[in-house]
């Protein structure tokens, strides 16, 4: 037995999940675990790292993969979607700035559109701009998101979507989310945090440990690794990570930080080749909490689908009456 | 047909709903229609207005229903929550402090114990207090609120709650959200968002219109209104409401605003009273996409009910093969 969507569908898959493409965790491994396992495996393109990409490309073998990119930053190196469409990716996944500027190119191609979403007004650009998919990503994602909070942004962009498939992002880790992601209208789910410490994330294993120990409650979201890593992120997103010595300093200190950014990036890059995670990131999202184990990426997917065709197929017993 | 949970159960209810208690908008009257509806009311007492508390009761009538308070609040008053429970309400809800003074005092009643809280952790202090309902409120709540996503809150309490049922709050106001919220392992919901324009609420008619064409968008949490009204609320929460000139023109300015809190406050009071919304804060949380009617509660409740049913009922539609 299976959940069949359109985004099953339409991508050919057979569970409704896809892996968020998180720069530096999802490579070549992960993604290909994932679709494996029957869901769509995302590479994380990350900031443009060529050499990387094709490293990753080349690990997922010949497992059908998206690969994914940050809008903003993938207009600064326009030829690495060429380099990815090269492979004949299922879909190309963009997220946080304007997708309008690479829509044609990539729907020349066989490759669907992802376009991942903060807002209805974004979604509303999305659709415009020819988007195959929409993912809908609420604030509660770990890494870079917005402000919105996933339960009531998918239904508000399920509304408006048509017949374009709407995935629900942040805040899902277990079946149970899936199976409310489908209630809420959504075509399948987009995971992150539940993959942070799986076997083959790239995630250094400290983080994994902080991981595997956090809480949502002690998640935050700022810009503080953003701008200790000199990274020119868009005021509209910043980053949700657990709280660490290196956040509680600066959270409250953005500006003061952006003067000390010299010694302090120097800082961050040792702490996180280190595994210092006092001060570099553990960068995940409220479902945390649902995380307790490190597991295989194909383990992770089949309890999901598991708990979620369990839920389904028992919801009925919930009515009573006639 | 109906749905059937632990919720509807203790409180002997036919629909796993309740209506959050919000200041100045839950009275009797709404408070009654919801629980003629088949869910339960609860008039939000405030910030300790004995007159008016007494006045909602007595609007209420015979209809069986409960009664909230802000817990920080009700400590400087505590005689009110004689005065709630000389009624014999069918519960107490409390949110926003320290549920443990209050605890033996109800729990000596027959009227049961809701606690809302915003955290995990707050909701062990929940459980340890005797909470008989533990409501899960996330960020996208409207009004006072915290820091977490009810999607991912919700199943974490859930874990820990034990035989302790748990209700969903924030960002669910249709038959999609309560069926997502027992697909999380919640017992039911607590609306107020849906419920902001509805015919019976408090709420001016200018704000009931700005709700109606207001997006979660445009929501955003600060503590502008509070510091305004001089209310001294903890740091721990603050309050979503719709963007407006008011809001927009302190958020970023909070310090200056404590120190025109004189005038500012009394043009606030003042445009509140006029329903002057470029003013006064129109208090609805991210939901507020999905309600773009003013309708009778009742109605509302059936809309929910239906919704989450027909979902339900149809849920095992999504499963192919076997």
């Amino acid at each position: 037995m299976r959940i069949e969507t359109e985004l099953t569908r339409m991508l050919d898959i057979r569970v409704p999940l896809m892996l968020a493409p998180m720069a530096g965790v999802s490579g070549g491994a992960l993604a290909a675990a994932v679709t494996g396992a029957g869901g769509l495996g995302i590479i994380g393109g990350g900031y443009g790292d060529r050499a990387w990409l094709q490293t990753e490309m080349a690990a997922a073998g010949n497992a059908r993969i998206g690969i994914g990119f940050i809008a903003w930053s993938l207009e600064k190196k326009p030829e690495l979607l060429d380099l990815a469409l090269d492979r004949a990716p299922e879909a190309i996944f963009l997220s946080f700035g304007d997708f309008a500027i690479f829509s044609d190119k990539v729907k020349r191609t066989a490759s669907k559109l992802i376009a991942q979403v903060q807002t209805v007004a974004q979604a509303r650009q999305a659709l415009d701009a020819g988007a195959d998919i929409i993912v809908a990503q609420g604030t509660e994602a770990g890494g870079h998101g917005g402000k919105r909070a996933t339960l009531p942004l998918v239904p508000a962009i399920v509304d408006i979507a048509g017949t374009v498939p709407v995935v629900a992002a942040g805040g899902i880790a277990d079946g149970r989310g899936l199976a409310a992601a489908l209630m809420l209208g959504a075509s399948g789910i987009l995971c992150g945090t539940a993959f942070f410490a799986s076997h083959e994330a790239l995630t250094h294993p400290n983080a994994k440990t902080a991981a595997l120990g956090g809480s949502g409650d002690d998640t935050i979201r700022s810009s503080v690794i953003d701008i200790a890593r000199s990274l020119p992120w868009p005021g509209t997103w910043n980053v949700r990570t657990l709280r660490n010595d290196f956040v509680e300093r600066w959270a409250g200190d953005t500006n003061q930080l952006r003067d000390a950014a010299g010694t302090e990036g120097e800082r961050y890059i040792q702490a996180a080749a280190a595994g210092d995670m006092s001060v570099a990131a553990t960068i995940v999202g409220e479902g945390i909490d649902l995380v307790r184990t490190a597991q295989p990426a194909a383990k992770i997917v089949e309890e999901m689908e598991r708990g979620a065709i369990g839920l389904i197929s028992q919801a009925e017993r919930m009515l009573v009456g006639r």
